[in-house]
């Protein structure tokens, strides 16, 4: 069956999200060290994140409530709250940042959309996620907008049902192997994935429990185009 | 045309919302009063929220955060982090709350549902409604789901088009004028009103911008079905 539908991914697969993680991260890194020297900041961030995840949900707004909270646990509430508005500050800058779009990004799109039906399929904060999108002038591609709260079969399931699209004409393209590949994958579809710069330590996926087949690496989002009129050939 | 959607807002509506966020505020009030006596909390949490809202959106992570910055900057930073944390804990509280439906609520979805099509439409933080929908328990009785940023024509428009809604055989069943009534009735849909015990204030419409037909107004929502059979009736 020819493809029809193109999925595409937000964060790291259309615009730069991880590294503005990562930029505050390391001034997190410095703050605490002025109160606790000896303690590893990142790691007890990230497992604070990962308890908080299922109260939280993922985003910015969820990252500064775990940054602020383990600030004050590391330092034993001992952190003055001036340095505390310093992180909340981070928070908002980060939600203002521009939508910084990856390489090729724009001029693939347009041309795929030529040949396609696209639709933006991203986990994330809805607010966040609908700022980005309308920041980055790319909103007039997508035929549909999907802001959900996890990436798994039922949601791509549901997507397929919602929008009458049969994963056999569907081809999913994101960073994440977990959250773009693997699901549809399972479900019959196909999947593209182009690897970012840097994966979220939540993200990452065993080598050994990728599927076979039905889906391909490439390295930046200008090959797509050809690699879907090759998929398409090859049926 | 015979009425054949039926869409409702949950915050509010379906389940208790803003008296959480009122018991929060009340606990805010009395830990703020015990480091500036003389301020007045309320009304600039309520102003911080405004400010914020165009950064942060709704939901209950958002008004966390805010709560925050308040706390710090009314304090002028003097507050101890220890206090902080307990902001960071009712947020935690608000957002683990069980979803505690509102009076004949269940009982009227439940017969509702037999002769119409029901959809969920409710602003505010993607994770948390999914969550208090799921612990709801209503899940089941709705076609669909909309978590949407904001309740504008626009919103409406969009999603009347998306699921081959005609404004005229659509309902909108909310507590707020603003983003329940106004706009629906303003594309040509019909609404019905339920006023909550507490309204938000940013929610507040003056009473003479109000549409002059096209909605009614009910004390609780065990008269949903009669009005709804009366309102075929009319045409």
């Amino acid at each position: 069956m020819p493809i029809r539908v193109v999925g595409f991914d937000g964060d790291d697969t259309l615009w730069h999200s991880e590294t503005h993680f990562e930029v505050t991260q390391i001034a997190f890194r410095d703050l605490l060290r002025r109160h606790v020297p000896d303690v590893d900041a990142d790691r007890r961030l990230a497992e604070m994140e990962m308890k908080n995840l299922s109260v939280y949900g993922y985003g910015v707004k969820s990252f500064t409530l775990s940054m602020l909270e383990t600030a004050i646990e590391l330092t034993e509430a001992r952190i003055p709250a001036s340095d505390l508005e310093v992180i909340l500050g981070w928070g908002k800058k980060m939600l203002l940042e521009p939508t910084k779009l990856l390489e090729g990004v724009e001029t693939t799109l347009r041309e795929v959309s030529q040949n396609y039906d696209l639709f933006l399929i991203t986990k994330g904060d809805l607010f966040d996620q609908e700022g980005k999108l309308a920041r980055s002038g790319l909103g007039e591609l997508f035929l549909g907008v999907d802001v959900v709260s996890e990436k798994d079969t039922d949601t791509y399931r549901a997507i397929f049902e919602r929008r009458g699209i049969q994963p056999k004409e569907f081809v999913m393209v994101g960073n994440s192997l977990r959250s773009d590949i693997v699901p549809v994958v399972e479900l019959g579809g196909r999947a593209v994935h182009i690897p970012y710069q840097v994966t979220w330590h939540h993200e990452h996926v065993p080598e050994d429990s990728l599927p076979k087949s039905g889906w391909h690496r490439i390295e930046k989002m200008s090959e797509l185009p050809a690699l879907l009129v090759s998929i398409d050939q090859k049926g």
